[in-house]
């Protein structure tokens, strides 16, 4: 049994991962969220508060801090009394955070892959590259860590083991479709941190096929896709965290992953990556200003977190997966549908946030019951997605199986 | 008599400039090229030299001096004993030049309107915002001034001047059509600097029409254009100098300015502006850095000047004019076709700042000769253009006259 929860990171899905927590406090115990903007967590609090999300009266307190020092985050953790710790900042603080958490012994959680701010899509798989790295050592620290519990990773990750448990004796292949079917009303946006998003298109495309790694480009290979509620979206294969985990946790299977986009997302995104307008890399003006394009780009596109109010539509992300069972082919389509309003009106914020929000607070549930406190290093492929999906029918993000003709919820398709 | 000709301003049409005055330094006398930077002055002289461009030993030296700083250039006029200046720097100094000008007596010749870095598209006329007010004091100075004197405005001045005096009792329509069909080979790149090519588009479109002036927005109005050499191609209502010193010397006419763009072209100029990234006005990024968007896409663009050697193709610039001649219509096409490598070949610069850097040479050789040296401040379609036409046919842009089924030299033309 762990209690006491701290949030690291103050942007849009770490407003919905507080409010998440906020309305299951009586299971999570003390709240706290701490960045390095102390206002900015101020600010989700006083939200959480607005929308009377306490589930019992308790702790819900703001803080300072730099993710990137781990001296400070073990000091916060051992102030605070905190056991369980969600990590939705930046990409690039996962591993001092993750290295306070093994000082500690406490829990942690995270929603993406760890980023350094240099590089962009290093050799794969990307895991190999920090997390686990660190397996051992939460192994012998009996620190509980859940890599990528967001939706994607995360969500997908637990879909796919779904599928075969329940359905395959062996596994063809894997397909994870993100379909974001809203519309901000805006010329044009990203949902997440610009700088955040591009960073995932700008490098190769690595999927992992016929046992191996294969590298594409961005928007080169894509695919019409007939999806439930959303209906037929072209998606093109991209570079996405959970390939890298299913991939070695499932070498037999071919894992592709397919991000769903506008001919005008793609027009406004290779103009601006042919002019080098996404560099990472810094340039100077004929002025001698040395600037970041991609920082700039950053400041004049909206800030996603304002989009909320006037998002509209829905989002289908989902497994296709594809195996045998008894000697038959067999296909099976394991997703969620969440509406961008209603996760507005829940907790004030877009869809797109609420799904990479709410998983991670119900990793911390599972953590908290002793469900899902391995005492080790696990991708959310690893642990058993039942007890998930059963908390996430009651707090947001119910998940459906279509199998041949039949639509229906996880627990209806496999009763 | 004017001789010795000081030219400010070292970028991609000085080049064009300093190459045509070397080779007429017969007539020009001593030659002198100054900007901020030193050192870009001594790499035009170096390609003068380079091309053994000098008629006869002469006179070519480098200088360093702020065209902003209209003490500096007086005192650079006064110690190198030059008559001509030709001001072929940023469009920010022409007032600064044409001030140390009317102190000194000398002749002035500028190829771009003046511009405020912190305006974009001021009110119509944009001569009288600045230059007209001081036509008065160049007339008490005796002081030459030739206003917009490159291709696009000043030849096309020429031609409309031409076109209404040689073929017309009264004057209907002047429409300037500037078309590159050239092909630098690069994704995406501005022929001038970007920040003064953009800044042509992101303001109204003027143009002077039922003797009023009307506005539109770029790209609102478009017209395909059937022209010599260069062929069908499909043209916008634009901005320009030129139209507004037509305006006042034509005011009965209809004064448009139209320029070729591809789809390509247009699609990336509108993702830019879209998302604000061509704004003058400064950003800050997360970092807190100021940055003006629009010199940080000039930073990640092609160097206007480094297309040069892989440009090839060619350009069509002309006047379309319409009026009557003894009570019938009459329409007539005044045009010169230039050749990117052509260009490249003689002077080192691709098509488009050859056509502007040799007619302001033109009118320097008319001003030393007496021919164009007025005493007062003029816009070109002020001068007759002959002497004009006369001269370019032999030092390399030849003008051209579309009337009814016949296509000839000018002066056949009028034969």
């Amino acid at each position: 049994m762990k209690r006491n929860v701290l949030i690291i990171g103050a942007g849009g899905v770490a407003q919905v991962v507080a409010h998440k927590c906020a309305q299951n406090n009586d299971v999570l115990g003390d709240l706290h969220i701490a960045s390095r903007t102390v206002s900015k967590c101020e600010a989700i609090i006083e939200s959480v508060h607005a929308k009377g999300a306490m589930k019992q009266d308790g702790v819900f307190k703001a803080h300072a801090v730099d993710g990137m020092d781990s001296d400070a985050v073990e000091a916060l953790i051992n102030d605070l009394g905190v056991q369980i710790v969600i990590n939705v900042g930046s990409p690039f603080v996962n591993m001092t955070v993750l290295e306070a958490c093994i000082r500690t012994g406490v829990a942690y959680i995270d929603t993406a892959i760890h980023e350094d701010p240099t590089k962009i899509c290093e050799t794969p798989p990307w895991y190999g590259n920090y997390e686990w790295k660190r397996r051992e050592d939460c192994a012998k620290a009996n620190t509980t860590a859940i890599l990528g519990a967001g939706f994607d990773p995360g969500m997908v990750n637990a879909f796919a083991r779904f599928a075969v448990d329940e359905f395959m004796d062996d596994v063809k292949s894997i397909d994870i479709v993100d379909i974001n079917a809203g519309n901000h009303g805006k010329y044009f946006s990203t949902n997440f941190d610009p700088e955040i998003n591009f960073r995932e298109f700008t490098g190769t495309v690595y999927s992992w096929q016929d046992g191996a790694w294969q590298e594409n480009k961005m928007f080169e290979v894509g695919r019409e896709w007939d999806l439930p509620v959303v209906g037929k979206q072209k998606a093109y294969m991209s570079g996405h965290d959970e390939v890298h985990s299913l991939a070695a946790n499932y070498p037999e299977a071919d894992v592709r992953f397919w991000m769903g986009f506008g001919d005008h997302y793609i027009n406004v995104f290779t103009v601006l990556q042919n002019l080098g307008l996404l560099s990472e890399q810094p340039v100077v003006t004929a002025e001698g200003l040395e600037v970041v394009p991609l920082k700039v780009v950053k400041a004049v596109l909206p800030d996603p977190s304002t989009l909320a109010p006037n998002y509209t539509g829905k989002t289908c992300i989902g497994d296709l997966v594809k195996g045998t069972k008894d000697g038959k082919d067999v296909e099976v389509f394991v997703y969620n549908v969440a509406d961008h309003k209603d996760a507005y009106n829940e907790v004030g914020s877009q869809g797109i946030s609420y799904t990479a929000g709410v998983p991670p607070v119900a990793m911390a549930m599972l953590i908290a019951d002793g469900t899902y406190d391995t005492g080790t290093m696990v991708n959310v492929e690893e642990l058993d997605p039942k007890p998930l999906f059963a908390l996430l029918d009651t707090i947001g993000l119910p998940t459906r199986v279509k199998l041949a003709d039949q639509d229906t919820g996880w627990d209806e398709a496999i009763a």
